[in-house]
């Protein structure tokens, strides 16, 4: 069984984010804490700028959550950058422990999913699961400088600007209970690699693993695809979700009433962007701040988070490998 | 408190390793599982190869545990290549979930201690903590190309070719128990940046933050440190080790009758290697073969395993930025 049950039922305590401009032009934009005007930041670099967005998701779920830094016993964080520098130097901005984790774009459901076992275990009270990214340090980092001014093929995907994170904590019922939603199980995904080799095609080459998980999923918990209110998939995007509902429809599980993918609603106009939104910061964004409204304001109660990730490196890709991805799934509902 | 305490006594029940000609010429040559004659393992480049040893070290951790594949839980691993390819490619030649994380050079504690907390909340039985590195991929990636024929500064260390893994398993005692350490705590290390930013002197930017984790594990624990038979570093070096000894000592904890350090042992006679070892093979391929030995043997009964990491990139690095770093401890114990 790839599935972990939380029976002390963490819940998420409170949120932050933040999005840069075109982000904010489109669902999210009334329900992040901050919107950039600037996607620099005031800073002089991009992976700068990305640093200090994650540092603010941080903070800004610390101070929502109405604590303070002292009462912060963990953050996981990870994100797109070689050596994750943006989680691993928001980690210095801070005085709590720090462990870092790398899993692409299905980082926000890694990292809650870490959170959410440490809490249920009783080891720690207050843990915060946060990350990001940014278009312009994944744009460089992966594929071209943004000075070349490169095209973009169609069946590409465009890197989010933003950062989210999630005070996952062990509240023991009381008032909480009636307003943070609990995390009730985890399904940790495995390496899927159906031998895609399009870089430019992300969603092609996750969306075999989206399956994978959502199937584990769903057979370890003996729920059917309808129990959930909403599966939101991480950053497939138009394409991708595309695929992933017919992968999932030949093996009999019907997911188009309820799915939902960040990638594929984050952005309201679709011009340079193509197939959506991608990077961990999508998942990120769209669940700690439009999805986690709904799920607080009880329009909808069970939610199902499949975080999506390309765990491919330009080396791996220069070397003639395909793209091997992965996505974890985390059960959120109202209990 | 930074430390958790593992009540069920999760049991390292196996362990697996494999290390270069340059590796295999010191201490660990009689303890490895495999000696490699060629460093590319007869793969075409030394990214292929890295991950080639990760996947033999996990092989090889399975069966010395005399378990099959299907038998194992999940995969926690990391290693220092861009978006861990070692670890992801190597999760994709197996059939069990996996757990990406990122913790440099401290990888081996952070998944030792992610394993443990898994297995002590008994949602699996069997977890693999795995890392490792290669000399020739880590330099052309956080370097120079090999070719260029760079000189090294006296202060540098050496990247060691190697990979280790480590079966975590609650074993509910019996036979186990007699020959099989438990893992009994473990401490979450802080970001610690004392602002060093000369990219070839490791052991003194990790030096600091080796401290700050001994000595809240120290505080958190109740425990003198010499109620340890070893406190094992992962790869400060020569240099990084001196320094330890001497913060601490300033702290007013002395840790020289009982220190070692796995970089600082590791290579028998030292040429280009100047400060000994570095990298997440060099404690992952020390501990999983060399203290592993001495601890089944019951020479020794009572391992802290302190892996150090430093957590820069070459554009934070380029960007101006210090180098932050971060120690995770581990406590290993016949009990």
């Amino acid at each position: 069984m790839d599935t972990i049950f939380f029976d002390k039922k963490p819940r998420i305590r409170a949120t932050g984010t933040i999005a840069g401009p075109k982000e904010c032009a489109g669902i999210v934009g009334k329900y992040v804490d901050k919107c950039l005007t600037d996607d620099t930041f005031g800073e002089s670099t991009y992976e700068k700028a990305e640093c200090k967005m994650l540092s603010y998701a941080v903070s800004k779920t610390i101070e929502n959550a109405k604590l303070s830094e002292k009462d912060v016993d963990l953050l996981i964080s990870g994100d797109l950058l070689n050596q994750i520098i943006s989680a691993s130097f928001t980690a210095r901005d801070f005085d709590f422990p720090f462990l870092g984790v790398y899993g692409a774009c299905s980082t926000m459901a890694e990292s809650m999913a870490l959170a959410a076992t440490f809490v249920n275990a009783g080891h720690y009270k207050n843990i915060i699961a946060a990350t990001g990214s940014h278009f312009s340090s994944a744009e460089r980092q992966y594929r071209y400088p943004l000075e070349l001014g490169n095209t973009r093929p169609p069946q590409s995907q465009w890197t989010v600007t933003g950062a989210g994170g999630a005070l996952i904590s062990y509240t023991g019922g009381g008032n909480e209970k009636k307003f943070c939603p609990a995390i009730t199980c985890a399904t940790i995904g495995k390496v899927v690699d159906y031998g895609i080799t399009d870089v430019n095609n992300m969603g092609a080459a996750m969306a075999p693993s989206g399956m994978s998980t959502i199937l584990n999923h769903l057979q370890d918990t003996g729920r059917k695809a309808a129990y959930y209110d909403l599966i939101v998939t991480g950053d497939l995007g138009a394409l991708g979700s595309r695929i992933l509902k017919d992968l999932l429809w030949e093996k009999g599980v019907d997911i188009q009433p309820n799915h939902v993918d960040c990638g594929e609603i984050i952005y309201n106009v679709i011009e340079d962007e193509f197939q959506g939104g991608s990077g961990a910061g999508c998942s990120a964004v769209v669940f700690n701040s439009y999805i986690m409204d709904k799920l607080k304001k009880r329009e909808i109660n069970r939610v199902l988070l499949v975080a999506t990730g390309a765990l491919l490196s330009t080396v791996s890709s220069g070397q003639g490998e395909s793209i091997p991805c992965i996505s974890h799934a985390v059960a959120i509902e109202n209990v």
